[in-house]
């Protein structure tokens, strides 16, 4: 299903101004602005806590054990990126260590998510270069096939589009597409602006039950109290 | 990722005769053919051994836990579709048993191929209609959530469009986008003309070393016999 | 959370007819028909297809590499019992072969249920003695600490107190509380007399759209169709 | 087995100086002093390192996906219980974010132990409030069926009783029972009181060989020594 | 640790009666024989039901997706050997099908031990080659790096030494190693003389706690009978 | 495969300066220094960050459940040794804690690899005693079966023997043989001693394209660049 041995150049790349306000976001609040699609699956983890970025996908599409693609990518990274990289079969190959973060940061690259292996976790925490991957793993690959750089590519469960937004966090990571960026942006704002009084109020002792109004429904469902 | 709500009722399906022609090659020859990308994880086992079969894709999004959208996939069922089925969400629920069966069989489909789970496999088993599934399990679902038919979906780690030709038999379940379909059966018959002749000579005895002149190769790379 | 060293020896059984009818209408239709609870977990497998039973539950609980108190649950089983083991800790050890499946149906019981390994499956399986289990090892086991008999036991996720009864079948295992035995029989008969008429509509090719009436709330719920 | 859509507001909490006693001591003493019973599967997690509570169990039953009943729980929380959420199938959602932690916290709640998902972790981080979970997931839940609070729920293997003490640190949780709540704090007690001298001996070089008298018994059970 | 691009030609076979010897006894009994070491892990399964055998270890070390060694190795077959093929990484890759499997045979292989993948399982089966494998895949695999012949490998958790007997059956795979293989078979087949009486025994209803004389050490470690 | 019983004493350790040295460079560069073997299975994690260590391997063989070599173990370790534990079978009791690191940091010990689980963490973190394991558990273990200490071992899918040089750090572990382990400190040196300059020339923006020369071969590859 994929096309191998291509780069694409020409990608359009999601507003940098909607790719930030969806990383102050975060992922939780992204993915329920989409409806509850487009998370990549929670074995996704940042290597460090703390980091919550967004920005535009650069994908690459690497074969087991095979990291030759990941300096191909490299080139067509622009500020703002996050590189996404998916394998054609289960890998936790470490394809990634301190020396690709400085060229990726070099270019201006936010983040990296691979569907495989990390490595050199601790200087790249060092560095301040967070990757979400599904392990770390200090085996190294080789350079010796062909895989594709940006085409739409299965990371993690997620389909991802190149110029979709990625959006990652402690949480995980979110997909959004391109096309639904400012609509997302929107409604995760409207949503997030509601969530400042809720909290007070939540802080305050009243709980949801009655906040929510979910007395009746639940009565109406037959939830029975009993002493 | 997905576009929730939807039924595509107008899919351009792949030709059955090519379908035919891919399903007697079976699974690992086509993937071959294709380049080894397009199969579904190998977690994608069949309830029974045994079945070889291939088809057009309809594809149906579900939640986890509800398998009301597969009442609507059953409509759009034509002779000789396979319905492949995603989950937004990892989930093991039985969604399917042999009262969908029996529908879809009587629309014509020849297989499920499903991101989760199955149930009523002894009965499914003796109905003769295949599934490919992650899990077999009791547990069966409710009817309350829009998903959508006939859109890209993403299952077990693959990108499928309806419309692609979904491979399936004991080795596992692949899918080959319908425009690369007459090249890769084409591929793969060549591919399977060569076999015969190279297992006559393999049973007589010959060596595969000798047979495909590997032992320069293996020689130049540095191989030593030791005694 | 769980008495050590006791056996008890007068456990409340199940009514064996109540037992004969639910392992008639398997664990999916009895599963739906206790509200969806009551699974163990899907992990668990036969260890050969086509088995379909229900008993009352002997419970037993089991050190990690201990088979010790299976001797003493053999004592305790009656005719039409099926022995429900569980583990203090994830094991896949075989803690169960062919000696003690003698023993067993010597004693008269249906079937094992174990949150463990079972080995000898082969022979196991030409002496018609159904087990479903979470793994198949050669690995055996000692005999050295005391865990007890009948007292209610977590196996495979699922409470299981003794004297429950225990169906079983190619799609998994069940546990229906003996208070709930009688209901549950009655709820799943109704449930099963409706399939056979429905089994027939679907296959005259009537829709699931259509014999449920699902158009109108799927329109309601916002499903679009599109060409 | 489970008995859903009740509340069950009149539960026995296990004494408060029983718990705090039980929380300085730790899951890994607690759990030896039980005799080595009561502890959920290691899966379970913290979301930070260093936090080490006890509490008495609020117990709240889930479905896959719907997190309504933890609003209900809510109200239940008097100052020093622990949450421990049971779901009846498999889940990685996220149940439980900032939201429901600030309400949790301002009724008093020390902690949640959920067998799925959490989100916002950042934020729970930063607010103190400690969790143990199987997944950290994005992912969020709807508000849709029935489950049951205060009910026995199974939570990661463990039988767990509303009233029961939880002890949760960086090495696990384990549920003590409430009537073994007591002596069990005093074979703990017990049990630390000898550790400090011990800890001391061995600092200072001497073996456990030795300390333990254990040179015997394994030259008994046949150990033999070679140069 | 492994030695790579070598291959061994002189091995030290195991002795052919030896190795029926324990083919007839069977993975569960040989191993209690040798004092339960050299099980492979439980997750290794036949690809068929019902297959019995053991023989000499050729081993082959592989690469993740690579299966060029398997040409070199087959030349090093014969006739009663088993090959045991490991992996210097975790891959479920389809290393292994019906081509070199009539290439196999033909050399005197009695079957396939690999901890990764293997394909045409149908024709497999056909042609009654079992194999024991970690996954089943219609994934391929390229032949372009060297691994090694006959040299200590690690399969599934255990270390195999050529020359090694292999016992494998429907419980799983047992490496018992040349050394040992004399002392083992005695042991086996002492521990299986005293079988027959003891089947006979159980069957006829006599309990084990009576047989192996358990309700002496039974009451001493403080089992108690309740009613 | 494995000697059970038996205390190795006399083990030729590897020289300090190299392990010192191997510590210094750390698992990733030491791995691609032996030419990617050694590595063990990525699930081995460190139980705090940051630790990076070396030394010669203590070898101990652990039955499930059953710490009692640990003991034995602990008298035979010298100055700088790590200990490798390994399990006859699947297990994630916590095998060791704060009493224990106490008596191996009195003996020298810098580390424990263990494929198996570890409780404490929370003292072992402030002890600042590094351990690398499969799980963290607050399970305890008895003292009851004889396993032992300084054979080879497989630990976490890598052989062991004693007196090999251990590295571990964040990215995992690796186990250099004693012989090779000169020629792996000079061939991992020599490798480092080019990235540093690689460094720089990456941070400056000069892309590993160029660098490393790689335009050419993936033209020649056949890589096609669309825009």
């Amino acid at each position: 299903m994929y096309e191998l041995g291509v780069v694409y150049r020409n990608i359009q790349r999601a507003d940098a101004a909607l790719a930030n306000g969806l990383a102050r976001l975060g992922s939780a609040t992204v993915h329920e602005a989409m409806g509850r699609v487009g998370l990549l699956k929670p074995y996704m983890r940042p290597i460090y806590a703390g980091a919550q970025v967004a920005g535009s996908a650069i994908t690459v599409l690497l074969h087991p054990g095979d990291n030759w693609m990941m300096h191909v990518a490299a080139e067509q990274i622009r500020p703002g990126d996050i590189v996404v990289a998916a394998i054609t079969a289960e890998c936790t190959d470490g394809y990634f260590g301190d020396l690709l973060a400085t060229s990726f940061m070099a270019r201006g690259a936010r983040a990296l998510v691979i569907d495989a292996g990390v490595r050199d976790v601790k200087i790249l925490t060092e560095m301040g270069f967070p990757v979400w991957s599904k392990a770390i793993s200090a085996k190294g690959t080789i350079k010796a096939t062909l895989g594709s750089v940006n085409i739409p590519v299965v990371c993690a469960g997620a389909l991802v589009t190149p110029g979709d937004v990625i959006v990652a966090d402690d949480d995980g990571v979110v997909c959004v597409p391109a096309a639904m960026a400012a609509q997302t942006l929107q409604a995760a704002v409207a949503r997030e602006a509601l969530e400042g009084e809720k909290r007070a109020r939540l802080a305050s002792g009243v709980l949801g039950l009655d906040m929510y109004q979910m007395r009746e429904p639940l009565a109406k469902a037959g939830l029975k109290y009993l002493d």
